[in-house]
């Protein structure tokens, strides 16, 4: 393969030295973009999109064209494993992602197939590839899937859901079906990760989307464990270089610390946590992740930079910080902000990197 | 007025010696009781239900009927107070509430009163003076509102948001009319609850509903201030009795230092905080409130009881704890596991205050 232009992102996520603090967006490729909204019109909707090689590379690569970004991230969604699983993944407008077959019995988990990723979602595979060779060297490209635990809520609930009460009845009431079905759920997400990784992924990304909303010890059983088990399971090094793993509970903000132990590489912080108690609780033990609220881009250009001041001065000298938002860029978001903060990252990181 | 027949709840607020640990749940009034669809049924909508004080007053009671509560808390709404700003409060079937006249601009603010409330939300009083002569002393009466940044979501959005878009353009692009919006708002919820104790409520909670969804920096300015301003602007004592205040900032786990420094007299845990860390943070400085998470109701009686027991276990000895919900007792939860869950607490607790 074409050796790497830009390795920052890669060296902070294993807190090795980089010259200025590497950063990304969370959803760079998406619908903020004129370009993106229009490469979608051609594709049709937004499955389509996902699944149509050329195109998800095409978004995939728009962000680097405006912005100084340090790394890519594949276009798809996190709902492709329990399609794949024969669920009937559709999208409602202005709904959210839906299943036509919701998981509710023992009987549903128990007929669930494990998918073979490199067959059944092979067209995640195609993307990577064609991604990989269009970015040339330039920036490494991040592979990512959802966790257990966030997948099963859109499975159980058959979509989005406000209080996740059927997931939770099923979490209280019947805990032996939930962990079959999560158990499923990490096996497919692990083969479906190193086949991206084996495709040409170079870091992958674990969001846990969901995780917030449990009890302590329940996040501790039916989320956490299964990511600590991928983490477990993933190919590490491919190519002549480590594949570093990032976890991301969003509302985690508390569990910093049992994230840290998962044997992950870093962890992604929303903007609700702190990143210099962050940092002081975890010490240099992984990297960190973050953690701008996404909506400080509705802020004036000084007001950004002062705020993209503030984070990096809380998180520090030294080495382990990778600078993102705190969530997806909103879809209202001005691109030529989006194009102040990752200016600024770079701008005003230098001075904690000497 | 008459003596107060079980104090347990007021006096564990204050950190004061009790017999068992009282409990009460957030939402205890409400759909998941037949009764209460009966009279909300008589009522018509859920608005003129809130508005009649003799029907607003028997479903308050009725949780007591079923349940050994240690305290009532008044049936009503937390967007009373934009509406009598003159919003437009409407409830859409299914889709929460929502106003007619959002606040969007510096002018939209400008123009909103600070409303009377012993005048404007006279229905609200009534209410709180029909309901504390039908208990009759048989427990206390908790008042309510919405925090300052909560109601501002609702009437900034014009209802419920998933992301807070709106609101959160305004807190970054234009900090100064949210916080014109915030101080008329912290005004009038000191007035609304200032008429809700001299009518008769023996305690006020401060619903934060939402201020978990700001960056530490943005809580503390946005929100944790305003409520700060209530709490100095409530009256203490009533009565010959203090009246305490509980604040509940859902989400807001890693602040509970900056909530005990508010000068409130307890702080509402949800079920993501652990009790016993969430002591060991505050240690006796403030009463604690929660925090199981409602949906452990959707498991078996005797897996409600080690939850209870746990939760307990974590709080440990001592005086200070209120047994709750984390959040609302959910509309599909089944009457009877409510009762396992109370009964549990008074069975289970009484060796925590030897």
């Amino acid at each position: 393969m074409t050796a790497l232009k830009n390795d920052r992102f890669l060296r902070a996520l294993l807190r090795q030295p980089v010259d200025v603090t590497p950063v990304w967006m969370m959803r760079q490729a998406g619908r903020y973009l004129p370009e993106y909204r229009a490469t979608r019109a051609k594709a049709g909707d937004f499955l389509s999109l996902c699944k149509n090689a050329e195109l998800a590379c095409e978004v995939t690569l728009q962000p680097l064209e405006r912005f100084e970004l340090d790394a890519a991230i594949l276009f798809s969604d996190i709902l492709t494993v329990p399609d794949a699983m024969g669920l009937g993944l559709y999208f409602e407008e202005g709904e959210g992602p839906r299943f036509r077959k919701p998981v509710r019995t023992e009987k549903d988990v128990a007929d669930l197939p494990v998918p073979n990723a490199a067959t059944d979602l092979d067209y995640v595979m195609n993307a990577v590839r064609t991604i990989r060779g269009a970015l040339n060297g330039r920036v490494p490209l991040i592979g990512f899937s959802g966790s257990p635990w966030t997948l099963a809520t859109y499975m159980v609930e058959g979509g989005s859901s406000k209080d996740f009460r059927t997931i939770k009845r099923m979490l209280y009431a019947q805990p032996d079906v939930l962990h079959a079905l999560l158990d499923k759920l990490a096996l497919s997400v692990i083969d479906y990760l190193n086949q991206q990784i084996l495709a040409g992924a170079q870091a992958v990304q674990i969001f846990d989307t969901w995780g917030g909303v449990l009890s302590t010890g329940s996040y501790q059983d039916f989320s956490l464990r299964y990511m600590e088990k991928i983490v477990k399971g993933l190919i590490r090094e491919h190519d002549g270089r480590k594949v570093p793993v990032i976890l991301f509970t969003k509302n985690g903000a508390q569990w910093l610390e049992l994230i840290a132990n998962t044997g992950c590489d870093c962890a992604g912080l929303d903007w609700t946590n702190e990143i210099a108690a962050a940092r002081a609780r975890v010490g240099d033990r992984i990297a960190l992740q973050g953690n701008m609220d996404p909506s400080v881009l509705y802020a004036s250009a000084s007001d950004i930079r002062a705020e993209v001041g503030r984070i990096l001065a809380g998180f520090g000298k030294g080495n382990g910080h990778v600078f993102n938002l705190g969530h997806g860029i909103a879809l209202d978001a001005d691109p030529d902000k989006a194009k102040v903060f990752v200016d600024a990252v770079h701008e005003l990181s230098a001075q904690y990197h000497i």
